[in-house]
């Protein structure tokens, strides 16, 4: 074939994968928002059969020499294009689709029975099925015939050039700093919080969203929309949509305020990637850790600063005088940003959150070297939350059932959500360095440091790797303790210590 | 191939067209509903690639001998749908794919000077599309080599089995009685009725909607959904997934209801149709004006009823005490029935609505076979206005430019409207022969109206023709006197005639 045919087949086939990925999305973001639930079974079966097709797309076999030559391309957007689409290809292309397919109804047997066991808090029903999906991996990563450690090998799908000594190295650091600091905490005069947990009626809470929040984090409804689901989450197609979703409980305002500016931190990400990479595996955040950190960001770095409260608060005690009116301020910043151990990772405060995901690596990291069994993994995480944390689940539900991730074979993505977190901090840093974020986020200038963000971030897509962007923006390597030093700062600050 | 393999791959070239026809319905309704706008041209273009894979599945030549030796097999569902779908791919079979495309490019050309015509009220902007879409349906029509004169073909293809001769007699009947009726009516002591538009907040109705309407329509959120848009539609993947969209005016409250109740209607139609026709062509109400029969027969027959509104009434003028609390149950009904010719056909009343629809028919009749001259549409339109219901639009924005179906080439569609409000006038008068129509609406039973429906005609989907279940749910074919005998009796009582 000509090099002009090839270019041809090789945007034709881009072109293809993305109707059906666009098509899928939607489908999806459907039927988590608004699809009559009777209907499911009747979109599940032909979602599956265009997932199929999406598939078959992918893993054409005539695609890898094309893309194998245009890894030597002149445009170098074309060489990371093709670099991306091979590495990801090879991944599913080894494994036999009958392997698939068994693997994904595994996968589902699965998560139904961790609904089954969450529900009655029994983790016996659930441990056959750990088992059954750590054994699954071990058979589907050997296909890729990889001389790496298995669990380096997930390391690296979640967090591209993240290995097990990485994280060691990292989780170290965050263990050796923060657990002394939140012993501190703990001892310190507790914040006031009572206050965010009295009744705001739910379209009161949404008024206020979509009347105030979302146009002060600049979320544009001609590229942005905002939904309803039980659990938030961003989901896109390009540039110009980027949807979140959110859920309002009506005994925790802030709940849904913070999981607000959080996804659209993510939608944030999407919508500012080089709308030149739309439609092509550049127009992904690079890597999961990156993603997190854009939320993060936006979440914590900004959202729960006091500047973006002075300009946020006035309004929202306007629209809930009763529960806010004699709530100063500084009491309101205090409480969004109190810490506690606690037992949810999702419900984690900021402080002791990354303790939550370090449980987490050191047993997933223990499953697969062998070194713990399924069968005790109730009682490890017990003893580790006794040990890190200071608190004990009473039972399995609010412990080791409590997250979907290992019921449906994700391992190895818990890490990046610590790792985002600590992108987040060194971003910060420098972003503090080039202009004053407090008169920005005071001002009601949010989206001064999204642009900061853009620019030295997210525009690049996945055309440039995590590890340069960090560089390009920082101009530093990754770096933990800028992450830690905030915390330390932060929280010493926060509690007087 | 064996008859085995042939049921094989019938069942697998069904199910891949419904997957296709599923994702696209989706992404329309998600587009029309949600969908950031700024987003469309990516997810156009990709929709539209999708549309053309679905494209080349339906018109697979390797279909057409299958469905052929389908047409006799012993199983009479398989039958009818090898019936139905061979006539549907030899209507497009026949075109030469470039010409289609440049078709689809002439209508996309013709609709936005449509729209920039109306803008203006200026039809000669308009015009030259007009003859444009006049001059491809006769190329596109020529394809199918039919010896049948081009406007019956395209009746036919709305509302199977009609053709010109059925029309002019059913109008012709439809003149003779209605025009005199409408005279009496006109010169009659007008309902009052301003109190209907009287500022209402769109929050309030749409808490009315969804509290009392929806649930007393039995729109069940497990099978329904309603979302707001421009224009109100109802679409549908399967039984279990029916959505109705509708519009809130703040100074028209009962436009969003009895759009609610069209729609639900459209909606009880799909949901109601045998399962065992999911995924399939029968499994689409089977013509134009059977689909329209049903929704009239919801937002008229029993919806602008008085029995209807002495059970939602009640509430109604709760959620608007100072709109209707002094406003009687009686001056109400007689409101939401008020009749006076109007110049717009969507806002036109119950009774002068054929009207509306006559004019369309005569005209479209006119433009094929030649008697009128595109040139001279918006006299000829100004004068049947004139002549049938003595009103004259003062621009062609609220003339002759004012519904879209020309613009897109969707000539020979007008007719079932008015043809679907006469299938229900015999549909409602068997009904009051079987059951207490007025006693089940009065205690809020409509859903046992639905029910006959269902049995007698809903079930059965494109099964049967629309003539099969004319005559199998009234015993007797469809006689359009059950329509002018019905709004006679219904207009002389509410006008003292």
């Amino acid at each position: 074939m000509t090099l002009q045919e090839n270019y041809k087949r090789y945007e034709d086939w881009k072109f293809r994968s993305s109707a059906y990925e666009m098509a899928l999305s939607i489908i999806n973001i459907d039927k988590l928002t608004v699809a009559p639930p009777a209907g499911a079974a009747y979109r599940d079966e032909r979602a599956a059969y265009l997932a199929g097709e999406l598939f078959a797309i992918q893993t054409d076999p005539t695609i890898l020499p094309i893309l194998a030559e245009l890894k030597t391309d002149a445009d170098p957007v074309i060489r990371r294009e093709a670099e991306l689409y091979e590495r990801e290809i090879l991944k599913i292309h080894v494994i036999p689709k009958e392997e698939y397919v068994a693997f994904e109804e595994a996968m589902s047997a699965s998560y139904n029975a961790w609904l089954e066991a969450k529900k009655n808090a029994d983790y016996a029903v659930f441990e056959p099925h750990l088992k059954g999906m750590i054994e699954w991996k071990k058979k589907l990563y050997g296909w890729r015939n990889s001389s790496l450690p298995l669990y380096d090998q997930m390391l690296d799908d979640f967090e591209p050039g993240t290995t097990t000594a990485f994280y060691d190295r990292f989780f170290s650091r965050v263990k050796e700093r923060l657990v002394p600091l939140i012993h501190r905490v703990v001892n310190a005069e507790p914040a006031e919080e009572a206050f965010l947990y009295q009744y705001c009626p739910a379209s009161l809470q949404k008024q206020w969203t979509t009347d105030v929040l979302l146009p002060l984090l600049g979320f544009d409804p001609s590229w942005g929309y905002q939904n309803e689901t039980e659990h938030p989450f961003t989901s896109w197609t390009c540039e110009n949509d980027c949807r979140t979703t959110t859920k309002y409980l009506e005994h925790n305002v802030t709940s849904s305020i913070f999981s607000t500016i959080h996804e659209v931190g993510h939608a944030w990400y999407e919508h500012n990637i080089d709308p030149r990479y739309d439609g092509t595996i550049l127009s992904f955040g690079v890597s999961s850790g990156m993603h997190e950190s854009q939320s993060r960001f936006c979440e914590n770095y900004l959202g729960r600063s006091r500047a973006f409260w002075e300009a946020a608060y006035p309004s929202l005690r306007k629209q809930f005088p009763d529960q806010f009116g004699s709530v100063s301020l500084d009491a309101f910043v205090r409480a969004v940003n109190a810490s506690k151990p606690s037992l949810i990772r999702t419900e984690a405060d900021e402080l002791t959150y990354p303790l939550h995901i370090l449980i987490r690596y050191e047993i997933e990291k223990g499953l697969f070297s062998g070194s713990i069994d399924p069968a005790d993994l109730e009682s490890v995480w017990n003893e580790k939350y006794r040990e890190y944390l200071g608190v004990t689940p009473s039972n399995a539900a609010e412990g080791i059932l409590q997250d979907v991730h290992w019921a449906d074979g994700s391992f190895g993505y818990f890490p990046t959500y610590a790792l985002g977190s600590a992108f987040a901090a060194q971003f910060f840093r420098k972003m503090n360095e080039e202009m004053d974020v407090d008169e920005a986020l005071r001002s009601g200038n949010y989206t001064s440091c999204i642009a900061w963000l853009k620019d030295r971030v997210q525009t690049y897509g996945a055309f440039l790797s995590a590890d340069e962007i960090m560089q390009k923006a920082t101009g530093s390597p990754f770096d933990p303790d800028c992450y830690l030093d905030y915390l330390e700062e932060k929280y010493s600050a926060l509690y007087h210590l």
